[in-house]
């Protein structure tokens, strides 16, 4: 097992990575404040490993609460986090019991924001079993749910009181969601190591194998970066929106596919090629670069042309990014592969050529 | 005008109280991160007091979107929040744009959680004109809903940038409402402050009639002791707790009568009736000391009787209480006036004698 630490002051945490750890229970306990705790997992999920994380909470005296949601990222809403809420309340949870998401980046997102505006904030565990959750959304506090005009439009900044990352959940990933995590490792190298991005180029295979060595370097490497990055700008006023390479496209494709059609992690591959063939473009990033980005992530099992939505449409739905300001859209480019940056300033013409060059 | 500083470090605003603080927008401008602002307010507020801001904040050059929602309780819900984020969403309301409450403590309390989960977070101002919000809600960061059952149960800790407390709003506060604002004020004097409890006993006459200078003391000395409480336990771990004198059979009164019924001031009078009676039974505070409580409160224009909800019933909504913890009751009692203190340990008996105590 390695450790990173998320150093946020008072509500700095650890992110525990390695096998079978939700075997270890201990790894738990020290972070519960009574011995009392709600898992929200959803119904994939919670036939494969709901039954072993209750059993050992339970051999160690903690009392347990299940909450079932139903699977996908149509279900991260109202209605979802309105269950949850109406559960926990039914059930009488009080300020100090925890809720833990055992999931992917939906259940992460849906019971990070549950416990954020329950009681006006109750602790919570992350318990990622995806790849993209343990290498992203179950670190740094974002939690939310999506709106019919966007996603992750509602929501807060709650930060977990541990990540247990048990990389042997990831064995039972489907392919299509293993390659969606992957999207997000490849973006870490992209946006500030090239040293990652190399390996990522030389051990791509083993790592869509799933190869344990591979996994836990990849895994823990990432969640360093990611530490690293939300520790120096907790709420994103500057570096941490970094972070969001291929999202402000990547969340059009979501949005108006209408959200579950593509995975995350699919949208944003297709959204990191339109970032970087904008910033090609513009002449920022060298051709061979953005030639090797679309490679990698075409070996990653990940697809790199956007679906055609309409020029306008796209404009329309990344109008309504949060990171819209006084109007003007705002996106992270790319200088070089380890390198992006945060501009509002790109050709109109140049944009609108990128957004037109979908299947 | 009056200042009162919150000191909550980088979280820290400015309370101003005086008259006709409506008329001064530049006393807005310097909390604003673009010059946009949403102003949230109710249909009977809306018509008193909205052109006057607006207009006020046009003049300075200020974008102003307006939302207006039902008056009352029993709309701060799920619906009305919901009303306001598709408003903020659909005009594209940014990071930086401001919502700003006018209106009373549910205006405050919807506005400043829609601004807490908008886009995960977007600066607020409170202006408010009831009594009770003027000395107690818009100050502190509590902001939430309500829940079928039980009161305040979904929110989140949000500070405002700004509180802005016009005196003048006061004028036109039917006599209830202003009646149930002194609830609050009486409170902060029974439980922090006796000097300001023996002022209200001489002062009451000339508070209700509104006098401008007993007006600005009563709000200012409130704001005070509040702010003061806020910066030592902003998240209610401890000493804040015992601003909720009277709250947890108050909140009882409202959720069993449908929230609405009566106002949240006149549920906290009977309610902090409640809780001197039992820490009179309980040999701690003297009964001449009950007794000043109740006829100040009377005096004021307020309840001092509750509701006969039944002792079951009591108990079944008090046990939805915040601020039950191992599934053990915490109650604000008093040993003197000017003195409370937090307690899980009193004897039941006592506790369903007062119950019973209704009328």
């Amino acid at each position: 097992m390695q450790t990173v630490n998320v150093a946020l002051g008072e509500r700095s945490y650890p992110i525990h990575i390695g096998g079978e750890l939700l075997e270890r229970p201990g790894l738990l306990l020290p972070h519960l404040p009574q011995p009392r705790v709600a898992i929200v997992t959803n119904d994939v999920v919670g036939p494969l490993y709901l039954e072993r994380l209750r059993r050992n909470l339970a051999g160690a005296g903690v009392a347990v609460l299940l909450i079932t949601v139903p699977d996908g990222e149509a279900h991260k809403n109202w209605a979802t986090l309105n269950h949850i809420l109406d559960t926990l309340l039914r059930e009488r949870c009080e300020r100090k019991t925890t809720l833990i998401a055992l999931g992917g980046g939906v259940i992460g997102d849906l019971t990070g924001f549950a416990a954020a505006i329950y009681l006006r904030g109750v602790p919570f565990i992350q318990v990622p079993t995806t790849l993209l959750a343990q290498v992203d959304s179950s670190v740094g506090g974002k939690t939310g749910i999506n709106h019919p005009l966007g996603k992750n439009l509602i929501g807060a900044f709650h930060q977990p009181r541990l990540v247990l990352a048990d990389t042997a959940t990831l064995n039972t990933l489907p392919e299509r969601e293993f390659a969606a995590g992957l999207a997000e490792v490849i973006k870490y190298g992209l946006i500030l190591d090239a040293a990652l991005f190399d390996w990522l180029e030389a051990n791509i295979a083993r790592l869509s194998a799933r190869d344990p060595e591979a996994l836990e370097y990849a895994v823990r490497r990432s969640c360093e970066i990611k530490a690293a990055v939300v520790a120096a700008d907790e709420r994103e006023s500057g570096t941490r929106a970094l972070l969001n390479l291929g999202h402000t496209f990547g969340h059009a494709v979501e949005a108006g596919l209408s959200y579950g059609t593509w995975l995350h992690g699919e949208a944003i591959a297709a959204g990191t090629v339109m970032a970087a063939r904008l910033s090609q473009r513009m002449g920022l990033l060298p051709p061979a670069d953005a030639g090797r980005i679309e490679s990698l992530l075409s070996r990653a099992g990940l697809p790199v042309r956007a679906p055609a939505l309409g020029v306008e449409r796209y404009l329309d739905l990344m109008g309504l990014d949060k990171k819209v300001e006084g109007g003007k859209l705002r996106l992270i480019l790319l200088r070089r592969i380890g390198e992006a940056f945060v501009t509002s300033d790109f050709p109109q013409g140049e944009l609108r050529a990128v957004l037109a060059s979908t299947v």
